[in-house]
């Protein structure tokens, strides 16, 4: 498979095969590396030298490793290894988390704050979050708030991770009911992506990373600000449909086109975060950051009506997007042939066209979802409705306002 | 008494003679104006009528007053009433909070973020912080990480609060053995002194806001970059020595003096902080935000030392400045004479020249001081303390590295 997106004039050759988007930003915010191994090579053992090219990590610093329990045992020891390599007096620290959504709250996050306070972390020494988005986004807030920041590095361990929520520098936990409730913006210094970790990766998970990638299809041409151009493009540019017709074509060898979809999906991504660094950009401008959030408000509601470790956050995007599909249809935004086009890939993919994930006992009423749904700090506080929803043509959304609650309750009807 | 410094360039009317300075800040955030009401009258009560100068509150908006026992029984009931005068359809929650130095702590900003989340309170609503530099700091911390910030407004209703904590974004709660461990920087949208509520501030308050201003003296020339210049300044331009001048003759009838003395400290704040606004500075600059640190490596040390509500935190700054003061000599970095000059008007203002606080029963030791003053975030890494210290002439300061341990250690021993 070829390289669905055209990112080879931001890939530049790291080592051994790594591939390096850059992040830039603008103002105060520094600009960052996104790096991605080879496939067939464990890159996280050159972790440590690739530490030294981004970070100003001092030879006697101090270095947090933040993970889980099940990613730790996994990986931690290619990590320390690294580290200790090319920072021999280094002092090093674990800190190895209960694994799963559930634990994405206030008392872990003090955990690791207190670790960083027990081992004197200062701004001159360095995190890492070693694991997937909850190690990422909790291990990132932490340390945007610890001495008012001090720098991290984000090393993904999911498809979901590697995709979404590492890049972009949202950085958060959950509060009460709501996902994400306390957070920040806050930028790593860099993120380092060894896709080979993907091969323990369960295959729920690698589903529910797969879910965050065909979102960046359905927004594709939003998101690059292609909408409003001609389909004519230059062959050095990128085509609008590509990346979606590269992702229906997708079947069960998807991995040998990981790094490729990978480096597209956080290109896509870093584009929109370029541009609309902290969601300032109005909530009804499509080319700004709430683009992203296509089947998120579904999938918010979904996670916390099934208590947050029920689904995995990218099954919850997986059902939001058919949902917020079929309300497009509903509302006469989508032809019904590129439905079918949409379900169909969901199909392939196994990505809940029809039904819930068989996991799920009891679909929670559609009540209880719009109550939820309103308390989503993306809608407008007036108990109307506002969600970003795909329309045509494939790959471009919108920010509909006013969205009636009885069409979303149908749609909401389609999974009970 | 004449304004200290020439602060009529950055002042316009608002109404009924409030004072109005702007705090400028480039990039990502905004600026923002600092009202000051004059002496006399009690502008909380047009506080309603400022918000809709300053904010976006929508007239069915939400608004969370955050203050503490003692001022809420005060002045809240002013508040409300102006608030519910100009915006007759908004929900107002008021949460008041046990007031001190030791409510400043994590239990305390959940607390603050429940009753947030408790009355879905969106990124279109307003917190307001009604109080001192504890409330300030809480609350402004809390705006900072809800829903990824909301905004938020600045009441001090202390003369500390006033001149300081209120005046550049430095949010925070105290953490650990650490003050102000965890913390952002997040700017308010607005900043509104009613210097009528000195009137009910207790004397030993009154006593540790003089201390900051005190320390705004002391670097006036290098926060305003006056340390290079020449004297002889044109006459639209600021004196160098003019605000130390004024401080100098100060005597019991400060307060009729009071809204100069707080506008120019805040005048001088908001250079620093329009400069160096993220403290991203070298920490060697003393033209960056480092300079307001003078005194405060001291301060933090003995405030943790004594536990947290043992010294007011003005208190502890007029100690650091004293034994900053005195290092400085010893180090050869001040004449006798200034250092004389200095210890005369601390005891002017009764601010501990010789002697601790009566309230403080036992000193701590120098060990333990030493030992906190090593974890400060402001200090090396390597062991080797680096302070901001007075020099030579009045108003300027340096950032000094290294700093002989033995040396710091006799200076501590005079309080001893």
């Amino acid at each position: 498979m070829t390289s669905p997106l055209n990112v080879h004039h931001d890939v530049a050759p790291l080592n051994q095969g790594c591939k390096t988007l850059s992040v830039a930003l603008s103002g105060k915010s520094h600009s960052y590396p996104i790096s991605i191994g080879s496939i067939g090579t464990h890159s996280l053992s050159q972790l440590g030298g690739w530490l030294q090219t981004v970070t100003t990590l001092k030879p006697t610093g101090k270095v947090l490793i933040v993970t889980d329990e099940t990613v730790g045992a996994l990986y931690a020891q290619f990590i320390t290894a690294s580290i200790k390599e090319s920072y021999p007096s280094a002092t090093l620290q674990l800190l190895s988390l209960p694994a799963g959504e559930s634990a994405k709250q206030l008392d872990t996050l003090t955990t690791i704050l207190t670790a960083a306070q027990a081992l004197s972390l200062t701004r001159s020494d360095l995190l890492i979050a070693l694991g997937g988005g909850v190690i990422g986004d909790m291990a990132g807030f932490a340390a945007s708030i610890y001495y008012r920041g001090v720098p991290f590095v984000q090393v993904p361990t999911t498809l979901l991770a590697m995709v979404d929520s590492s890049v972009g520098g949202k950085v958060a936990i959950n509060f009460k009911e709501v996902k994400n409730g306390l957070g920040q913006f806050y930028q790593p210094i860099g993120v380092f992506i060894d896709v080979a970790t993907l091969e323990t990766l369960p295959q729920r998970e690698q589903l529910a990373g797969l879910a965050e990638i065909v979102k960046y299809g359905l927004i594709e041409r939003s998101a690059l600000g292609l909408s409003v151009l001609d389909t004519n493009q230059p062959s050095s540019q990128l085509s609008a449909s590509s990346f979606w017709e590269n992702l229906a074509t997708l079947d069960s060898n998807w991995r040998e086109a990981i790094v490729d979809l990978i480096a597209s999906s956080c290109y896509i991504k870093a584009q929109v975060v370029m541009r609309d660094e902290q969601e300032l950009a109005p909530a009804t401008d499509a080319t700004g950051r709430v683009c992203l959030n296509l089947g998120h408000t579904f999938a918010h509601a979904y996670e916390a009506a099934l208590g947050y470790g029920t689904l995995l956050h990218g099954e919850a995007v997986a059902i939001g997007l058919m949902q917020a599909t079929w309300l497009s249809e509903t509302l006469g935004l989508l032809n019904q042939s590129t439905v079918k086009t949409i379900e169909t890939l969901m199909n392939a993919l196994n990505l809940y066209p029809i039904t819930l994930p068989n996991h799920v006992a009891k679909p929670p009423c559609p009540e209880q979802l719009l109550q939820l749904m309103g308390k989503d700090k993306k809608v407008t506080t007036t108990g109307k409705l506002r969600l970003v929803l795909p329309v045509e043509p494939l790959g471009t959304v919108v920010v509909q306002e006013g969205v009636p609650i009885e069409a979303v309750k149908q749609v909401l009807l389609r999974y009970f």
